[in-house]
């Protein structure tokens, strides 16, 4: 279900709202199905208990954080980090797999010409789908299938391609048969090991460009407090950069 | 100017070439002018001393990373973070200030609708232009004033804002004055206290989300090797994010 | 109460024994007080259903981890990093505000010649005082009072003082009246603003060196796992040391 | 040559002293061996340019920062945590190897009861002693042999054994031999690899207790800065802790 619009009261606190016609009830009080349909735009509205209650249009992203995601789900710092590393552009056509509960496909999507997913798993791949389609992106061909084995290739060639795959050395003769010349491959790999098989496994074909990892650190900023948070993630996945130059 | 193509030798290490008419002179030997005007696409040539070269057509991060840029200027990571952590879509409408020497403006400008960028330093201003240019970006709006006094304001709404300012807080006005409902500011400050500011001069109009830092750490990855690199930067900036509810 | 002996089953899991005159219920079966006391040094006893039990004698290290300890106490890292940056030596005399629960105190106290441990808080002083006694330690001197303002100096100069205090800078005037010449003071601060008011408050006869902060991240290692553990301590505190040269 | 004194200018700025019967020649005038050779303790003198320089005493880290040392020596925060993580104290005696240039060796030593420190490579072991010696620890067991096949083992038994050796799993056998029930290994390994081999290589007789790294980040503080230093080193090894427990 699409998110429709915010509700937010007086400190600002944020409640998404799927569905104008029921009524929504919050400790300020009801905001009833008239009101929310006869709001347009953004308008300071009370509720019941004449409270004021902010109703506002949400953006791509509250509704791209509301998406179900799982715990292996991409976050912010990698997906903007492979976004810039190999440049990507509106342009772009970019090949991914897997498309896990779609949190990259839909990041990639909202700014690239159009991403192709292949994902072997039914259930994600169902929660992959109905998320791009709650964010109103039309630009995602999903394809049930082992990246690695498939013969559904996309009928362009693909600027980038981004592999988030348990072994995911084996993807590279499909990146070879779908890249650009100069084309970019981003591994997201957990295990740094994983970055070394790829490295191990790379021919003539590619060019090795660089294995990294973005560590965020979010601090507690206040009158009297300024200091990186005590709770912190300390890993996600290493990013492994390659390029396709065929030579031939 | 612009970037044409790209040679690669056998090891596939890479020069710019950036005009076909005049020839080229490697170690591996002479390309001279008709090979570089002959060539479409992609395709192995042989130089004078018979050497195999490769060229090909450069990507947007190929020229992207041979742009102009000063010790200030701002790094994939942080590029990377911003877009991620505002949703940014190939709808979004930027303002941004200062251009700096365009290293945001270009990436964002390949990625969104369109960039209003700011800029009180004129020499900056034109080596943005240029860089722009070269990288034929047609969406970019450059205004040569300061941000936060300017009365030349976009004649649309932004989805975003992202200022990289000595003094960030001197902003929030024109932000008020140019952002969506629920539009974004990112304040990229290199000190800790200038986030703090930001923090410390918001009202009530604005929510603030987070002050976070990207820290890349890279790898050394060969057959026997597989450690952090020793070379590292310790750090870009801060990023504080805030959100523009007016409430009203 | 101190800890006499370590039990340890098949499987190297450690279970502290406080007290050789109670028999130990484990789910490997009782040892009874007979058998406790009856074992000289290391040995492998049977329990009462027949599983092999390790009782053997703790280190330093092994009381220390099950000190009494409050959310605020000091880790390893820090710890490890106030010795290494003095260089501490078996002959150093510490000065140390405020004890805290004696995490620093007793480490210190292990390897240095002698303690002076100042704190304010009654409570927090029982217990650094129950903590350096079950540790053995016989090398400290606890004073209750504000070492920002007490008379009860050591009647010896001291090599280093070390400052965990909100408002470290006050303790500047105790560090010159108890210093060597050449001596250090390492302020333990989590906010970076505490840091910044100690520098802002250096006279003319301190030498500031250096504001640090030490990470510590945590592996995941294993046959088939390579990575960084995913939860991880975000921040401590800030080190900032200082020498004492009163130049006259 | 052993410090003899520190001489330090207006700004702090300090150099070290090691002969009192040469004369210095400093930017501020000329200190001559007259006035070296009569200074007691911490003293403010002229130089021939009528400008002040105080004279004092150096403290066991000054001479310790000015050793001899390789590019891989090791460096205070791993120091602090190899002391810290396994909880050494002034009793304990550690086996260490390779001794590389001293620089572990030298503050283990200056903390605690005895060192017995191996190192194959000649030219090594001569600066480490040489090291030693200069900060007057006598307290150093040097024996010139690989520590994996040595049968020159100490004629006490150690508290901690610490290797950063290429093949650090080689030396468990030594370890068995010569460490006390529950004492410690600390492996020091350059690659993250190398640590995974001592996991793999562990048998019943070690219990594995953590694998980490710590990263340091030093601040740039001042009245209108605060901020992490650009520069950092970004790696220099892994710390790897196992416990012996024959459990027979």
């Amino acid at each position: 279900m699409k998110l429709k619009k915010l509700a937010l009261n007086a400190q600002k606190k944020i409640w998404p709202i799927y569905d104008l016609n029921i009524s929504v009830n919050l400790a300020e009080g009801a905001i009833d199905r008239e009101q929310l349909l006869a709001v347009q735009g953004n308008e300071l509205i009370k509720t019941s208990k004449d409270q004021p209650i902010y109703l506002c249009n949400p953006t791509f992203k509250d509704a791209y954080d509301r998406m179900k995601r799982g715990p292996a789900s991409i976050i912010e710092k990698d997906v903007g980090m492979i976004i810039a590393v190999i440049g990507l552009t509106k342009n772009s056509v970019v090949l991914e797999a897997g498309s896990g509960m779609g949190a990259l496909t839909a990041q990639l999507a909202a700014l690239c010409k159009h991403v192709h997913s292949y994902e072997i798993n039914e259930k994600h791949l169902k929660v992959a789908r109905e998320n791009v389609e709650m964010l109103d992106l039309d630009n995602v061909t999903f394809i049930h299938d082992d990246v690695s084995t498939t013969t559904q290739l996309p009928q362009e060639k693909v600027d980038a391609a981004i592999f988030d795959l348990p072994d995911p050395q084996t993807a590279l003769e499909t990146a070879k048969k779908t890249l650009k010349v100069g084309g970019y491959v981003v591994f997201y790999t957990p295990q740094i090991t994983q970055a070394q098989d790829v490295f191990k496994n790379l021919d003539e074909e590619f060019k090795y460009l660089t294995t990294l990892e973005i560590i965020q650190r979010r601090w507690e900023v206040g009158e009297q407090v300024l200091r990186p948070k005590h709770s912190m993630l300390g890993h996600t996945a290493f990013l492994t950069v390659i390029r396709y130059f065929p030579m031939k």
